[in-house]
């Protein structure tokens, strides 16, 4: 059995950015189900990894690379692991100096997950204040002026 | 010159729900740009007949043909039109009983519209009440139980 | 009978701003009521002209004045008028350099009036874009940083 | 020192309940903030237990005493907990079969709270899916067909 750490969470998410599914399935279930918050085109469950990556990939497509996830805390306890995160993420093509919610993500939340031999299969999240709006806002096919995006 | 009366209007409502490109371009421009209000993925300005046909084809696909728009009332002044009207909609695939905002669009607004020469060239529309949240959610890939949709 | 005409509905408004009682009903019936959009805390149905005057005096506060509303374009048609309008207000208390939706009120919409007697008996609005998330947060008691506002 | 236990974590849920203040500040700080997600009239950092406390009495109030939080499961670490809870409560007033976000809030959600010598210091909590919008809903003056409350 592998326990659940601070280093296993941390390395668990840095696992993510690396595209490389090897790397990845050494953290993350091939049967994992995760649950993004909000109205959004990403959110609801997604079953399994091919859905989380697709999601994730989305992430990395809508913010042109910006997309970062800051672990600030994270609290363990037997098989659930919860990470205080904060999310910043700027659209592609977003104007340099935009202060725009439809432009800048700027977030804070929590993330649960539930881990079994050393692999996260369920997780989901909630964000704190009314980050739920602007990630809505973030993810729609909308600009600040109302016209819509390529991405 | 053509004048925009209510029997205008209603043709050419009645025009779009016929697929008939030659019948829908009598009443619709083919630069009309339209504005479709909130965040969901047909928000935003479209920008030309094509874009806003694709709006419309969604519309069909989203809610497996059960959408209409009643036109309560028409005011028209000059070059203006205004349609008070009641959209009714229920999600393809949704569960007969369903009373979940997510599967059942009941709301009210308004749709402004400019003509020229008898035909549409610009629209945009609001939701009266707390419209814009249920078309949001109506809207979103996600169901009442957060189970992402096929369509 | 009095004809609603595009001076009329200019001074209807303009009569909401000087607070004065008998100047007011001049335009807008003692029985008048007014749907605001949302579900902040003066969304809903204002019944009767003092539940309407308390909704203006909360604009009036909240806004610490700035709140203008701009008649883009009048469209009337027998008893119904309908105003295009361009709200902008800034919270009392914001900083002046706050572009935060939380902060600045910047929406269109459209207000629809039906009129007996040359006076308002009945109004709503609805608003174009993602402005109806602009009004609930510009209204909710949360400023940019998640402090509770003292108004 | 106290240290934080599941025992405790429902101990001070269930002080909440009783209105009685020796009993909550055995378990919440004088000095508690606790921030409340969303954009609704008890939104935003709460500072002090005053301002606590009269966020729950809102929730009694609005609720008719009906509101429920179940915590399903307390993650424990060091000075941090978490709770996953599910929130069900009806607004005071509602139709007893109703079914709309407005009337009946029903939702999931992680609170996180950082304890001392322990007491609660600090509080905030996410909603999961689309929680923040049923949320904003509920506590809206704003019931299923846009008439304003009495609560």
């Amino acid at each position: 059995m592998t326990d659940v750490t601070p280093d296993r969470v941390t390395a668990a998410y840095a696992a993510l950015l690396t595209g490389d599914r090897a790397k990845i399935t050494e953290y993350w279930s091939e049967d994992v189900r995760f649950h993004a918050p909000g109205q959004h085109r990403f959110a609801g469950w997604h079953e399994g990894l091919d859905s989380f990556l697709e999601y994730m990939t989305g992430v990395y497509v809508a913010s042109g690379g910006s997309w970062r996830t800051d672990v600030l805390h994270s609290i363990i306890d037997g098989e659930h692991s919860v990470e205080l995160v904060k999310v910043h993420a700027v659209r592609a093509g977003a104007k340099p100096d935009s202060t725009s919610p439809f432009d800048v993500l700027d977030i804070t939340g929590a993330q649960v997950m539930r881990w079994e031999d050393g692999k996260v299969v369920e997780g989901t999240a909630g964000y704190f204040g009314d980050g739920a709006t602007n990630a809505n806002q973030w993810w729609s096919p909308v600009g600040p002026d109302g016209v819509r995006r390529d991405t």
